[in-house]
């Protein structure tokens, strides 16, 4: 049995990363940490757990869990993993970081975007980006990993495979995506009350996302090139859920079913990427509560664009379900262990 | 590998056993009924089971079905399941009954109620309610299940042992019930649009609902006399759940905790009750998508009433889950098998 | 034009009150009071007002406050409205409070359930209860206004005609209410996230809601006697609208129709309470923006209880429209005046 | 007073409509049309009238209508206004048609789109299409009003300033809208039920939706060229609001106070329409219930382009509201006349 502790695990994601390792076949949960809850048992925070998790809510004592944990998810605020991660702790577990102190390697990059100093850049070039479905084989021996942003996991699936094959204008790669409140977070702000997301929708940090430079930096590995996109990012009175719409120009003109096809052969061994039939948009209903990615194209002859569509779960997928998946593959588990979740509807 | 039909696979119950068979260990299910759909791929009906499920709809051939299958759910209108059920499919296949066409006893009462003519009453004496907290024995060894409906659930397991221990008046119960919208059905009617039912809560069936003579008839049985109650329900802006606030004068003055305690008692062995802590009341999302149904009760010493409360996944404990824990105790498996989920929240 | 000042102005029932007034022909606000948010623009608390508000909000200065406004509305937390009058301030302004502190006449009662000292209870006795249906004419005349609490006046409404009558047995009578979440207000908590209130129902306050005491001491009068009662509030996933449902026993056996008739004529010149047709059940759709009750009753011959029903917007009648008809009221202003929204679907 | 008749006053444009007019000074409804309620009380197809509308609901008897009206809106299905429209009745009664049967030009574009033939295209010449920020002058004596639709309605006002301006690339104008369900008609289909809507959010309509080219004209009279633009609308888990997010290319550097006062100069004497401050961005909770329409820009230096955004009602300024004001127009009256409401919220 896998040892694993959790730093944050009072926050939407971390809780989601509880609910899926109670399941998880090959998993003990051994250290439920959490800086406000300390000493609170666990399902007084969440009831759902009442009956299932027996344990109270603990400090984060790096020292004690990375002796005791052979894996350490941190679903934790920016820089508190960069902040313990040392060779010490890297030596005796593994660290799976769901902040995104480790997503980009460029740490000029991150320090602009997230406006704080990085604790650990030595440990830039070692971590591995998690998003399995690209970076599978690295993932399999890391010792850290950066565990994708809910918006780039989506926005990346969506156009992976028109940017490696070069079939789009990186140049015009506009990302529009939606997500649920659930990714906003726990904390107790006005903006995320019910009665001010609820029957409202909006943007926010337009042209100004942290999420930004990390799906540049991916797709660019694609492109093989810079890239700078539009990224905005809107707020929609749901609890789960992500959908990407993306635009851009086509290099060449290009049939529908061509490029369907492409998706397909791209996709065609990946347990968690589902590319739609013709004609059937993603939708986040369909993906709830699963660790799928359903992506989609349509190609409009009218503007010569290729319009790129990706849905998911940005708590499973986006977060905790593509952590777990990181784990397996660290541990040479089967990739979907834990994950074979249908998607919950309605 | 218990072989299973579902005929009536494209309503929202339906759908939901489809779901939580996929990940039963031991069955396999061989006929996704619905005469809606006939032809068309079940996938194609709900899209969360792109690439999990290939099969196509099939139209209700009982003498098919009953050759092939090891158990039949029935997710059907009120009449339907009365009229395929005889003698001869009951020796080759067990029939687990999803609609109310077994759940009560004196056909007068079921025909007064529901308004139509009952094919096969000469099955009621057979036909167990399958109620597994309270007809555990009688459901291992039936072949005929009357599978309890969703208010009738949650409301009987929040004033069963009330009731049974004579704690309460039975003559002043009012069970005040509240639903999510998927216990309306997929049907496509106005009344039941995104934007009429959003925004809004309102009663329904106010002293006429169809769910009372059940309720009655099996807190009858606990009481060991004729009960007469109120049941008024509810349709609230949101997708699963089923809450009830029970009321009765209680027959002497009591402690909580004394009351308590015979909760606890009752259900101390029960895998799926969980009685809640002092002053925790139920709430629809800590159980949604498990089995579970959360209960508790508080005295109000200034009217020496009783309330009861309850709340449970109205497509899960309140539908399919329960027709698999049924199917459960049919088959010698263990009650839990296949119904592990873990509350998902948010 | 009549000069209203506001303390309070940036609560749910604060904002409301302004959009009401904004469009009230009679009316000014010259003082948006608000503690939170002094000398930050109004129009930048509540964005619905960029270009129709310019003022900014104020702290609550009474010496100032009632020199220069004819009337104070107090949207206020518990306490601060008692804390603040004085013969002197009554002497030169109206005073209407939309919190509890004058709506109970027994000040120990209020001091029990509310867990605070009443710092003025010698005004208790002036104080008139501002329930226009019920007390217009002393509101006339009054100079301190209780505006009724949300849950009571739907309550109250509802149950008024059978309780006054005498149809109904009083010691029998149960209160099961469901409110949207607006009324929980605008403090950032946790358990009025988004992700915490949306897709889940519970009751809170059960025995031991504030708002019991005051139904109990109107329901009262009516009947002439003493009134002990259950009530117990539900939180629904919805913006605004109160939905009662209450239940008693009926005195003597009883038609519908005739006890439609004794509610119909208790509210035939009401403009604001509507009884519905027979059948019809009040959804808070029907309400919402406007000042409307409607109400409803059902028989239930196999109980002989009678189904009390109401809906409302508890921002407008539950709360700022009230308190708008409150000051008609006071001002010698026909009742409707700057009260005559359509409820607004959807 | 303006005698009005509305041609299918049952759907939420035309109850939207119905309340608006209601409340309006100048006018009266003269006739509720509804080919699904014929002779059915309007009060009970939306119970929110009941005690304000006493009319039944009539068959569209043209003839009739055109004597009694002084203006006739229509509601209703693609083809119906262009089936009815004549020389006869454009003498008699001004039409304004919420359809967009005389939004397009260019009859062989709206039968392409829409798939029908134009059943009386020698009227396209006269009809003016109502947007009335940038027709006002034609609207005041056009007989035949084309209703904007409510997705144009939004695209344009956010963009038309950078469009007229020349400040951006048209040919890289990408639009992606946001809607409430409402916009979705009260038509009875899965698709729309609560339980298919809630918690989901889908993109539909992708590079096909009949808006589309109605967006394209009339940025295109803005822009002095042919548009070809990619638009993209997606259903949202609420009632009512659309929020448009549109991309397109500066044509040259420039700072986004300088674009804002563009913008500013351009809506100085709107009565309805909002630019907002720098870094606020629209929200539909700001406007709902209102005709405003909040827009809003930014400037992203790092891929030079322009984002512009906008808010609005989809009922309301995208439909029945626009109505109105076209309605105002035409007959002489101040043009907010009827629409002074404060957006509600929450």
């Amino acid at each position: 049995m896998i040892k694993a502790g959790i730093i944050g695990s009072t926050g939407y994601a971390g809780q989601e990363l509880v609910r899926i390792l109670l399941r998880h076949p090959e998993t003990e949960i051994i250290w439920y940490g959490s800086r406000s809850y300390i000493d609170q048992k666990y399902s007084e925070v969440f009831r759902n757990m009442f009956q299932i998790v027996d344990a109270a809510c603990m400090d984060d004592n790096m020292e004690e869990l990375m002796k005791k944990a052979d894996v350490v998810f941190t679903a934790t605020p920016q820089g508190f993993c960069a902040g313990i991660v040392n060779e010490e702790v890297l030596e005796q577990t593994k660290i799976i970081d769901l902040s995104a102190d480790y997503r980009i390697k460029d740490v000029s990059v991150y320090e602009a975007w997230y406006g704080i100093r990085h604790a650990s850049p030595r440990f830039l070039p070692e971590a591995v980006y998690g998003l399995c479905e690209i970076n599978r084989e690295k993932i399999r021996s890391a010792r850290l990993i950066a565990n994708p942003g809910c918006y780039p996991t989506c926005s990346i699936l969506s156009a992976y495979p028109a940017a490696k094959e070069g079939l789009i204008d990186m140049d015009t790669l506009i990302i529009d995506a939606k997500s649920g409140t659930s990714g906003a977070g726990r904390g107790a702000k006005v903006a995320n009350l019910y009665c001010e997301v609820n029957e409202n929708i909006k943007a926010y940090g337009v042209a100004t996302h942290r999420h930004t430079p990390e799906i540049e930096e991916q797709l660019g590995y694609a492109a093989g090139r810079e890239v700078r996109l539009s990224f905005t990012p809107h707020l929609v009175p749901m609890n789960r859920g992500i959908l990407v719409t993306a635009y851009a120009a086509l290099n060449r003109t290009a049939e529908e079913e061509e490029i369907r096809e492409i998706y397909e052969a791209y996709y065609k061994e990946e347990p968690f990427v589902r590319v739609l039939e013709r004609d059937v948009c993603p939708e986040t209903r369909w993906v709830e509560g699963s660790n799928y990615v359903d992506v989609n194209i349509k190609v409009d002859p009218r503007t010569n664009r290729l319009i790129m569509m990706g849905s998911m779960d940005n708590l499973v997928k986006g977060a905790a379900g593509q952590a777990v998946q990181n784990m397996n593959l660290v541990f040479g588990l089967p990739e979907g262990t834990g994950l074979d979740a249908v998607p919950m509807f309605p």
